[in-house]
């Protein structure tokens, strides 16, 4: 199919264009690469603009019936809602041990609801252009909410948060009174930290979660890009289907506050600039993965092995070679 | 003062010219660099090799006190003692909040011991240089063993194992029976795990620490750098120096151990290779920031910005520009 033909399809919606059209932005193959440059050109205008949330969480905290929940709930109002991951992990285990439609069957059965399993072995700095490119394309489809998830193996938090216009943090009760190993710089990230389970016997140790978590936001530095009282924390209950609309309520506030005061396009400005960035950083060194490249790195390298140059004059002669 | 004379000083062992050779190391002024590696290529031979032993260990766990007994043990047999530091963090705070003299104050007075107090403000990428050619000084300078401490904040350990022959990691006495939060990635680089403070009231907890550890341990895959036994856990009191005794001599046995089978070797030459590569890749990312390269940066990534190109897009025009 062409170019033209496929990116039609994809705009009208259809879900099996969509799904191979992530297969072929996921896709490593040159070939593949200069076709999905091509339909990624030709769907950008007229632009389409979806709210992409963000979400972490450790496996238990219940990310999946969160997801599904919440993504009812937004289907239930009308909303197309895509559900993509980003899973790290998957890239040695081959993929994830159940599928992704498995963990949210319901969700995955509603025709205003597309999942998209994570693709199995990836390296991270791929995950990253492949999900924004994936993203993309579902906002090009019409989506109204993409979700990105990513269970916050090593910088996936980081790769999701640059790629989401709001970043969500879902926790699961604490034992104690002690806030959970949550990095600090994971926190910073949040913009809304929803502690799960808040139902039957574990209630009493959400609220009293929410309330240690509330405490720790305040001690951080306001954001320029946060109105007041944000980053929050709620409870919320997916299994019992509560507080979820107080969170999707908070969500809209947000979005609402920082479309009006202009940092919703400062920061989708920003993040394009990040990952042209990156994409440059990471072309750079890729060339030194590409013959001749590759064989000067090896025999330098081997001499440096040798203990004949020190790795900062092979390094100074690699430089020059490269002309740097 | 010439790069012969200050070469001829640092080999004869002149403290005041390793302290001024490190200081020349750690500064970036061209100069500076360029008299710096003068310096270093002075130093290259006849070649002197120290035991460079890595130590982590997070605020708390008693890792000055762990350094005074340890290092005062060594230089009691006649042994000469280099300390450096790598900390990140101090690249927030402007520097140690304690200067690491006062944190070793028997230690400093040792005419044996040199101690180098973590530098401030500095990158990540620079620690890795600056701490690099700090060891081969000290190395010039005839120490027998380098001590390279950390803080363990974010991947510093990663750099100082790459710069170590033997890698410790020191803990507290946990409170429960649980593994307290070390990240696997770091137990897998260790390979001497110290429970430090096993005296008084703590010692049955050290020792239940030390089983708990010995247990993980034995889960890990074992490396072909491990004699069989390696890498073992076991209780020290820096306090009481009480087993410090034991850990110097299992470091002992898996360097020789190493040098007998060819690994002592080989991990230096594949960290000199490491150690190449990345300066090449620093290197080739720093171009980014100089003109003219910096300005077609920035002009790119404000049309990316505005939107008016995509970041793959806009990355391959400057890939292309930079004639890759």
């Amino acid at each position: 199919m062409d170019t033209a033909d496929c990116a039609r399809l994809i705009r009208n919606g259809d879900r099996r264009a969509l799904a191979r059209a992530i297969t072929l932005v996921e896709s490593a193959r040159p070939d593949h690469r200069a076709q999905a440059l091509a339909l990624l050109g030709a769907l950008r205008e007229p632009r389409r603009e979806a709210l992409r949330i963000g979400l972490s969480g450790t496996p238990g905290v219940g990310k999946s019936t969160f997801i599904e929940t919440f993504g009812l709930m937004l289907t239930g109002q009308g909303l197309k809602v895509a559900v993509l991951a980003v899973d790290p992990s998957s890239a040695r285990s081959g993929g994830s041990i159940l599928g992704d439609k498995t963990r949210m069957e319901r969700l995955s059965r509603d025709p205003r609801a597309f999942i998209r399993p994570s693709p199995s072995q990836s390296q991270l700095g791929g995950v990253a252009r492949r999900t924004r490119e994936a993203v993309a394309l579902c906002e090009a489809a019409g989506f109204d909410v993409v979700l990105i998830e990513t269970v916050g193996v090593g910088q996936s938090e980081t790769v999701v948060a640059e790629l989401s216009d709001l970043f969500l943090l879902l926790l699961a009760p604490a034992g104690g009174d002690e806030l959970q190993g949550v990095k600090r710089g994971i926190m910073e990230m949040a913009d809304l930290i929803l502690v799960n389970k808040a139902d039957g016997d574990l209630k009493p140790a959400a609220l009293r979660t929410v309330a240690d978590y509330a405490g720790a936001l305040q001690l951080l530095r306001r954001r320029p890009q946060d109105p007041p009282g944000f980053p929050k924390a709620l409870p919320v209950s997916a299994l019992a289907d509560d507080g979820l609309d107080a969170a999707w309520e908070a969500m809209q506030t947000l979005v609402a506050w920082r479309k009006e005061h202009g940092h919703w396009d400062r920061t989708r400005a920003a993040q394009a600039r990040h990952w042209f960035e990156e994409e440059v950083r990471q072309g750079l060194l890729a060339a030194l993965s590409r013959e001749p490249q590759k064989g000067l790195m090896a025999s330098l390298g081997d001499r440096v092995a040798e203990g004949a140059l020190t790795p900062e004059v092979a390094a100074a002669e690699m430089l020059r070679l490269l002309g740097r």
